[in-house]
């Protein structure tokens, strides 16, 4: 049973920035040719997380507010005094969300909701350019 | 080594109904005859959850209200106007849970705590029809 | 494709009990002659989490605080009527945060970021022996 690697490279602008990966999981995932097995999404990184929502305005809106309801951007981070970099909202808030998913792929199919889809949320305050792994193992 | 996959159908109620899925993942597993591999527990949908928790009443109800606490049913939710159907605080409480849990299985025990059951927690504002998804893969 | 199974053992304080685990997983992976796969790391029982974070003293305080307006320590808590053992903010935190996380590994190394490490929290309002699975699946 073999192990298929691959990555996507995403440009992000910071401070909740959601990008919808699934037709690029989706394409990863039919360029392996493995049709049942565990395809893990995974971004490195302290600043970002990954996770599914339906990937609609205002779906992504209210999410926004409740991050920042849980980590406020304007209260003090000790992270900033230590560091500096003025990120210390996004550290909180990725370690919260977490940087992994795990998702079942049965026939060629991923098992997701119509309504579902994979996102990456970039919590850090300047723009950067992410790695999302993408791994399936499977037959 | 083999990929088995099979599905839990689960009736909820809706509004964080939490229900225990640790003994029809443990007969799933038993059926596989898998004694070493991973375990995925994956719900499709935006508006339902997969973790683990103690099942007691009281810590159910502990959950829910922290949940309120993070993700208010009654504040204004952007969804709700674009879509009119008023679950707005479902999308955002599932995008912060998550959909997904991996869980090590080792002897053809599942390495769970002894006072920790995998619950699926439907967080939509009515009764639903739910599958969930179990795969394993290991030998 | 084997599967690997190993178990860390971490003493931990509690009340928000970070442990970075980095550096032992990164041994159990070379130990298994691993290259290519998925590493799951699993904390059996309710009142404990998994995640990542940069293990950095001020990013640990910020999160600390987060967690805390998530779930205070404070306030009434169901669980501790029932069960009479003054942790049920520890059952609620661990069960958002959630017990478990899986992990690329490519041509030996683990796909973490530079400034992410792997972190045991222990949310649990007494000192504890803990043990962390991980498991390796691949080739």
């Amino acid at each position: 049973m073999p192990v298929h690697s691959s990555t996507i490279i995403c440009s992000t602008e910071g401070f909740i920035d959601v990008h919808d990966l699934t037709s690029d999981v989706r394409k990863i995932i039919s360029e392996s040719h493995v049709a049942n097995g565990t395809v893990i999404v995974f971004v490195p990184g302290s600043t970002a997380g990954i996770t599914t929502i339906e990937f609609e305005r205002g779906a992504i809106e209210d999410l926004k507010k409740a991050i920042e309801r849980i980590a406020p951007q304007d209260i003090h981070y000790a992270h900033n005094v230590h560091w500096n970099d003025g990120n210390g909202f996004a550290h909180v808030r990725a370690a919260l969300l977490g940087p992994s998913l795990a998702i079942p792929l049965k026939d060629g199919n991923l098992r997701l909701g119509t309504w579902q889809q994979i996102v990456l949320i970039d919590f850090d305050n300047r723009p950067r350019s992410r790695e999302i792994h993408v791994q399936i193992i499977g037959e």
